[in-house]
């Protein structure tokens, strides 16, 4: 078949692979210049968080290794208050982690090995400008030249990310499309802590440090060359602590030395950094139906975009693939049943992943600070290390259990913390938390 | 002031004549030809019911008498039962009506006196093609010559309907825009009950005629005529019952001969009508800012596009142009501080008549034939009557009640069901329902 793929990003050139390794024949095209080539916009979040359902999308085309020489394992959140004191808390068992990567590092990588596949092609600076709900017609329009290609393929998958011109077209030409797009409070900005002395990291290399301060945080992500990129999450207007009230070189020194004396040391060019990276919005979008026609489907952010709180963004699109893949297997090229059966099954996992997004927001930046919030943490862990087939905590499921679709793992989460509300509430559970008596309540429950 | 409006829809219509009056120069740009010349495109529901909501609409601008010529009362539901029986349910008391109006006829009628204001212009078949959020720089393609007209006025407002070009260009530009579109299962298709001999009415005359079959209805609004135009609400797909399974003549009169045995030999046309007719989808539509930049508002439709069985959505956005109304007389034509207010008061409303829009399908379709229900209603009609200032039915503070907003009658609706679910669950209701006992407890719940 001939397969046109909108977007050369991480799930676009992912696909691409995965689509050409069956023998089809597929063309990429990307709004953008080639990063390869280009400097990477600004804007967008740089470091991302790799985990078990973004590497298995990666070994499905056999490709993970390549990927691992360019990615740093974090094993566990790296907790600094604003006293200046510290905490570490582990993600997992001793082994598990999820992994920084740049995103133009991986981006570039699997264009690269994306492009070493005869049978794809990929084509720069082609903005989308129609698609053709019933045929599946694509017209792209070059940014440089204004040439317009209009082509019809077999298929065409928009993977154009959040804000997708192929999705836009369908909501504008499907009748009874459901379509929501969604800004969560806060914002964020990227700022950064250079490399200390021969490339040397200044705060731990192997975790996710976060600055959890109730209602916002900063978080930071170790990098290759030392340095690591911090990304402020903070509301946008409105509140006494947003970006609308930093406004002056002042406000924001005094802000970050407020709340982040421990960083600030750290951040040389953190005034510099903050007035000229940009302020960006976090959005969530769900839409339905995915697929049009047996002609066209969304797939990656362009179905489901969602915010970076759980590491899940990429994962999750790298895991539309393994899914597209299983399906191309069981239905033998039966592209109407493969495409039915791929939006009917994923749609559910993609409304939970955006949920449980939401939901660790509040956890990262306000229950990673908290006493009684860790305590219950170490009693789930405790459980779950003697009884791991009745208890997998819901973190684990979502980062490390590819095998536990997301809409079980947030029914299943949702389970665990009604069962450990009634623990927690249990008088003087500081002292038995780790007695048999709440062992045995907890398998009752269960 | 110089401001243009997109759209001459009912509430661009009504909306001009409010500006005007208040001595600013209006353009409306209209997308299709002018109704009053050409034909009015089918597929739009052509019958709507006014009342006090939109009463006061008009009454704003002293155009209500003029609309009331072209309006027929209907004082209550009359139902058509499955078994050929029929029950009527008055609306609420004596004098309470909601009216029957032509879409058609009050539109023509609201363009006709928006043209008598020397200050109101209209543009037909220019079709809005670009919205700057900035500026409010808004370009209109003339849909028959292709010229195109730029304008800069001091204001815009789109009042151009459920799928706003205006909106459109908001979301497509503005950072942090909420915006949610979703379609209920039913669709609807339009069917008709000619007159009797010399315009007679073959069905009660002043009453909204029903025909619920729990998950579908018909219902039936007279018109000036003698005829009826009857609307099906039918599931769009995937149920037994369905649009989907109604392919074939057999189909629809097999369909027909079983659920509206009465209305078959009212329906002479009834098999051309339902292949002839669209069947057309029910989108609601939420977004949120409804104002940009000072420059831009959203309004009717285009702000918050709601399902009709609440038979609000005209009345809705009239009512926003009484409530814009009294903000320009309490800002003082301020329209920083008009604009500012209008969407955040206006906006939990509207979202409100969207919710309540949707529950009343339930209700309508569903409640309307179940002897419970009705007994309920009897006894909140019961005490509503004793008790004015403790209790008015839901129905009531929606339709009759424009001084209470539909915020407050959703919150207090819902509680006056909880109440009243308490109450039903009384055993032996059905003997006690109009005793003091169970007045003493309705008024110790309040």
């Amino acid at each position: 078949m001939n397969i046109v793929i909108s977007g050369s990003g991480l799930v676009g050139s992912l696909l691409s692979i995965y689509l050409a390794k069956r023998g089809h024949k597929v063309d990429i095209y990307e709004r953008r210049p080639d990063m390869r080539k280009a400097k990477i916009s600004a804007g967008k979040s740089i470091n991302l968080a790799l985990s078990d359902r973004g590497w298995k999308g990666l070994e499905g085309v056999g490709i993970a290794d390549e990927i691992r020489k360019i990615a740093i394992p974090m094993y566990g959140r790296f907790i600094h208050h604003k006293d200046g004191s510290t905490a570490y808390q582990a993600y997992g068992k001793k082994e598990q982690a999820i992994y920084s990567v740049s995103r133009g590092a991986i981006n570039m990588k699997l264009m690269d090995l994306a492009e070493q596949q005869p049978n794809i092609s990929m084509h720069f600076n082609e903005r989308c400008d129609y698609v053709d709900k019933n045929t599946g017609t694509i017209k792209f329009i070059n940014t440089e030249t204004n040439n317009v290609t209009t082509l019809n393929p077999d298929l065409v998958f928009g993977a154009d990310g959040a804000f997708s011109a192929v999705r836009l077209n369908m909501q504008l030409q499907n009748d009874r499309f459901d379509y929501h797009q969604f800004y969560i409070e806060a914002s964020y900005k990227e700022l950064s802590i250079p490399p200390g002395e021969n490339g040397s990291f200044l705060i731990k290399k192997n975790a996710l440090h976060i600055w959890p301060r109730g209602s916002f945080m900063m978080i930071a992500l170790p990098n290759f060359d030392g340095s690591f990129t911090c990304t402020l999450f903070l509301t946008h207007e409105g509140a006494e602590k947003s970006f609308e009230h930093l406004k002056t070189k002042e406000d924001v020194l005094k802000f970050f030395n407020e709340e982040f004396p421990d960083a600030v040391p750290l951040m040389p060019t953190l005034v510099e950094d903050f007035f000229t990276n940009p302020t960006s919005s976090l959005v969530t979008v769900k839409c339905y139906p995915w697929v049009f026609n047996d002609k066209i489907a969304l797939i990656g952010d362009a179905a489901h975009a969602i915010v970076p709180f759980y590491g899940q963004g990429m994962n999750c699109g790298f895991e539309d693939c393994v899914v597209l893949n299983s399906l191309i297997e069981k239905h033998k090229e039966d592209w109407p049943k493969i495409l039915q059966e791929y939006q009917v099954l994923r749609k559910p996992d993609g409304d939970a992943i955006a949920d449980l997004a939401i939901m660790n927001f509040v956890e990262m930046r306000d229950k990673t600070a908290d006493a009684k919030f860790l305590l219950q943490k170490k009693i789930e862990a405790r459980f779950s290390e003697k009884y791991p087939d009745k208890w997998i905590p819901l973190y684990s499921m979502v980062t490390y259990s590819p095998h536990i679709r997301y809409s079980t793992a947030l029914k299943e989460g949702l389970r665990q913390e009604a069962i450990m509300q009634e623990i927690m509430a249990l008088p003087n559970i500081e002292h038995i938390w780790d007695s048999e008596e709440v062992e045995k309540m907890i398998l009752e429950k269960i």
